[in-house]
């Protein structure tokens, strides 16, 4: 769009949205608080099980991923921290990646553990971490927990994200109640070791990579396992975790209502854990997700500042930075637009029973062309018109295919 | 199957399963000790939206009903308590409905609410019951279910069962949190009408009749709400009431790790809420149901007595009557074969992560035909060899259509 | 929207199209010459096997349904046409009728058989109609259906939509392959009766009112059974009847891909056939679908004149009438957004294998505010400004309570 | 089982079976003649895009993957084919592997291409393959297959089974009728080179790798692209290839009635292409697809002979080789029980739309234990009392590791 027709939309808009009662300033500027952390192993291409198709100029260390971390922040204004994975990110020298990070405007978000994987631990995770039936494989996990809670204080973080992938294939491998008795008494030891000002996100997910039971399938087993643990555990929302069908903002309401709600990792999906990108399938209830948070915390169910961020998607086919670039913007919009929201008179018809007048104020939000607003907050705060647009014709991927080459592979999936 | 080769399989069962330890007499018990409830809606033809096909000979009345169940009870000896439902079976003379129903052996299970339809009621429940926006709505709600416990008690039912239908089809109608609140305040004046000695039992469902959001959608909102009412407030399971693929079996686990099941309502189903006939559709998931049933009860997570036992089906296309007896059939196959179990020996492969061995040990349970136990079970309890043949032999239903009426048609859906 | 708002909206997306090389009249002739049929069964409220809840004011005969659509035309502009189901809307007097219709500027869009419901015919339709083990059951669906022709000539239509309901609701209740023979049969029979001007219309779904199997579950085995037939039977698809995650947009394109494509059955849903409003819960696939139609017709694939639209969806909670106005204008949206895409930088893009250039255009045309395009064009031809505002100043439904009652109950489902 | 225990159970069944009409030693025969093809790819642990577990032991090429399933075949005798991927188990001198086969009694099922992955090969299957919008890529993978064709004749192989894993991962991405259109010029160029012997498996599936659209989604798009190209093409049916609650009997029974059905992929899930053991999850829609394959073929629909075999399932947590042999135990104990099925009086039922007494036709079959049948036609065919029992015993797995080393891995996926 050119800068003249963007400043007639900004105009039109507010005009419009200045009838309604709503300013445009404040708009803007909750627009430009917005950010989402971008997790370390989103910098390279991802892949499936029958393959991968390599991206080239794929960072090859912990710096270069904060060098794409920090281009991104630096076009988009959309996000200002990193979310670190461990073994994949282990910083050699923790002072120095925490000082180039600060530079680049990076903070460090919540740490994630891996228990899923074998990387050369000593006992095998085949048949589960956390929830294993044998004890000396759940200290090994509860140890390794321990460890990226250890690297993360020397980081800056604040938070532990758990993603258990304990499970089973077959009726009978597993002792569902067992399983989840030692999961419990696992996740008890690690939240023993967590600093005071942290918090631990639990995620829950139905299937894969174990495809017959999950250990935390849902959000009833992980809300469960946090109230046991106590305040400073609340459950983490992955768009991409839950059964076909499922009413997802429903669930964040839910989870808001309790004060439950940890976070969330954005993707988007139309089959199961597809981790596209954010917005691309199913925009609607990304910005039916937004009514839920931004009505929970107008209303104190929970508050705003309490709930973490963060995109979690694959780029199998796509370039992982103008993915990125497109999830944030698709981000900015649903909340723009949730923003939009008369929530008085919303509140009005849900009150007389008006289903049509309800669906007419979420749909007068949702059909609002907000891209104006969003380009207009980015740009205040620095960033770039057209984040996309600069990055492709600053042949930005070419310069990092120079650099890094064509073959280099970030750690990760 | 003739006397002769019933006898010869009980033999050659009874032998196979002494070589393993498991002492027939013992099975024969448990399996005779075992009843499910029939609700009062099951015999009649059930419907879709699309229509409904009448039976023929269906109950006129609660008597009726309870005559239909009492034939099910003498043939089958797999049911002795009836689940009514309030207002479709609002006994005229309660003691004298008490009395016919000790005569025949039936006791009364469970109490059914109805505040998903207007039946003359002075408010309607269009926009929701229990939680409706309008206070007044919810007070008639409430009041409706304390008006079931009241005729209840003078059954000697000693439980409530509140299925809410309350939802809304479109995104903005219902406010999701408030929604709950209310809820949790209407069950909390009916909760504390209840007498000490009964149950509440709370169900949930994803959807339908409420096609966007349903107020308690999952087995983790159900169990929410428990918890704020009380240690007699527990959650019901119907196996229809799932998003596609869901573990089941999972969940029973879970909620006994809790000591939070309720109950069942027996089904079975492909695509969603299809109320088909128990075990016509996937025997082998109501087997693992019962294994986590049986092993949940044997080490000590939940009291087997604790657990409240229902059939729930419609009968769209078979006669009610012999789908009933179908489906107790299914029931006891799948609690014998759960019996048959060698939980030492699967613990034994769990520990050892021998997924193979584990699965073997399942499938040898599943794979035995019980349906020689299940027989001698029935016929040393004085219920018939067949009661399928001999209830086609007897022309039950001509009977029951020459004194009833082709076109007579039970109360319910 | 104020007057003022909408000509300064017009405007500027004037100009900014106009820089794309879109002339908006063209567009908006284009809005303004596509119209959706409306069901006869559409007016009055809807209900599930739960229940139903009266709206007051229904249509109480043929007339007055046609009141209600003419009325739907004159303020939406959107709708030329009225599809009849019998036997719920047999015209007694059919030139009077179509007399009447004419008008108000109302045309006969395709006829609707009924064989899934007994209404008094001489045989039940409980195991099936035109898949019916029984041949004279399937020689009285037959006729049923050769009947509707007739009625359907006499009053100008020109096609016949079949929906067979027909299917099982337990394994070994039907014999597939005989089910499908004797369907495939009786299509031939009907096929055989219709005028060389008609199209057959059949349509697929994979479940309800049949919970095991369906004759007719998917697109594939309806374009099996229309190639029987011959040329002028081809496949409907309404939007409810897939299975979960289905890409409805793809079958979409590769019924086109065949010529195959004979219209919609317009609503939307998030679980399965839920009739619900269309657009009110998917909106983004709404929109891709019409992407696939625009894209189809446009390269010659199957002409635009050759596709069939209809709504079918139900009205459990809300005024048909308003019902019809959101569906009517959601439909208009998807459309005029499908024709804002950008066909060839799309082509060049998938040429490119440029995957996140692709997304961008066609997120540039959903995300488009196009309301004032479609009230310009509904402007321009003659409609209201603001349809729905319209019909509440103007108490329409209070009118109609007025006149027709408040338990008025139209026929259908 | 004890063989006392064994020989009562079949003598048993013997007499009930007799008593029915059926007579056991065509039974045994049916049961023994019926083979299984194992893939080349299933020797191996499988993984997931999270991580692979060795299980040790695995097969370092093409000879000891031979030897693991002459292994097979020697104790369950149900198994004497192999189906090679390419270029996975590109044999480097065909008449030697040839021959090596025949001495272990095994022949060269359908061959199978890949072009999912980039394994050297000089241009990218990142955007597709047959389907690719550039026609040099095109090229490249049909002249694959065709070389994948040279290698089969070398072997023996009479079939091509084609899985086309093409697709996108986004709205946009791929130009649907043009795919689709570009897979029928390539799939006609590999026909046309295929013996007149030979088969074309030409499978389908709804998602992964691609999570938007797959060019081959449904069998209905197979079937189409397979009357394109002549009679010897036909439909490949996966059992994990299909959305949720996809009724897979019923397709199995439609491709018969058209001639259509070239074969299987065994295998079993509960969420989606879960590539769990055959028969471990749902294994009454194991049995019922084999009665509509048994009835299918009784009836003529189509023979026996022309349907393929393979098991295609994954071992991320099993010993395969175990997993293997309870896979094929499965089988056999689904295909003997369709075949005890009544189909007489199932006929009479479904004429008279006994829908009760249809069902306890099928239960009567599906309950009865079959083992005893299984294994004694296994031991009269030479093969293993019980091939698990066999396998642990004599410590293979432990020789295998022994021989092979803890780390080596299989090539596949």
């Amino acid at each position: 769009m050119s800068t003249d027709f963007h400043q007639k939309s900004v105009s039109l808009l507010s005009e419009q949205l200045a009838e309604k009662g709503i300013d445009i300033q404040e708009l803007l500027s909750k627009i430009s608080a917005f950010q989402i952390a971008v997790p370390s192993w989103a910098l390279g291409a991802g892949g499936t099980r029958f393959g991968r198709f390599s991206i080239g100029g794929e960072p090859r260390n912990l710096e270069e991923k904060l060098d794409d971390i920090g281009l991104l922040a630096r076009l988009t204004k959309k996000t200002d921290a990193v979310s670190l994975h461990i073994p994949w990110d282990i910083p050699q020298d923790a002072q120095a990646i925490r000082q180039k990070a600060a530079e680049l405007g990076i903070s460090f978000d919540a740490m994630n553990s891996n228990t899923f994987q074998d990387y050369g631990q000593s006992l095998s995770y085949k048949m589960g971490s956390l929830s294993n039936a044998n004890a000396a494989i759940r200290q090994q996990a509860v140890e390794h927990n321990i460890q990226v809670i250890e690297i993360g204080k020397s980081l800056g973080s604040k938070g532990l994200t758990v993603w258990l992938a304990d499970g089973s294939n077959f009726p009978g491998q597993a002792h569902f109640r067992k399983a989840l008795q030692w999961t419990e008494e696992s996740l008890k030891s690690i939240y023993s070791k967590m600093p005071d000002d942290w918090k631990l996100l639990l995620e829950y997910k139905p299937y894969e990579p174990n495809f017959y039971h999950t250990v935390i399938p849902d959000w009833g087993t992980s809300s469960f396992l946090c109230r046991q643990l106590g305040g400073r555990a609340k459950v983490l929302v992955d768009l991409g975790h839950h059964l076909p069908n499922t009413n997802i903002e429903q669930i964040v309401a839910t989870l808001m209502h309790q004060g439950m709600l940890a976070g969330f990792h954005f993707n988007d999906s139309k089959f199961g854990d597809d981790d596209l990108s954010t917005g691309s399938i199913k925009p609607y209830q990304l910005f039916l997700i937004f009514c839920e948070l931004v009505g929970g915390a107008e209303e104190n169910a929970q508050a705003w500042e309490s709930i973490s961020w963060m995109i979690d998607a694959s780029h199998n086919t796509k370039d992982p930075i103008e993915d990125l670039i497109q999830a944030l913007e698709s981000i900015a919009q649903a909340y723009a637009k949730a923003l939009l929201v008369d929530r008085a008179k919303l509140a009005q018809c849900q009150v007389e029973g008006d289903v049509v007048g309800a669906q007419e104020i979420l749909q007068d939000a949702f059909l609002t062309d907000v891209r104006a607003l969003v380009r207009e907050a980015r740009v205040r705060s620095g960033g770039e018109d057209d984040p996309l647009a600069f990055y492709r014709k600053e042949k930005i991927r070419e310069k990092l295919i120079a650099k890094r080459g064509k073959n280099s592979q970030a750690s990760g999936l």
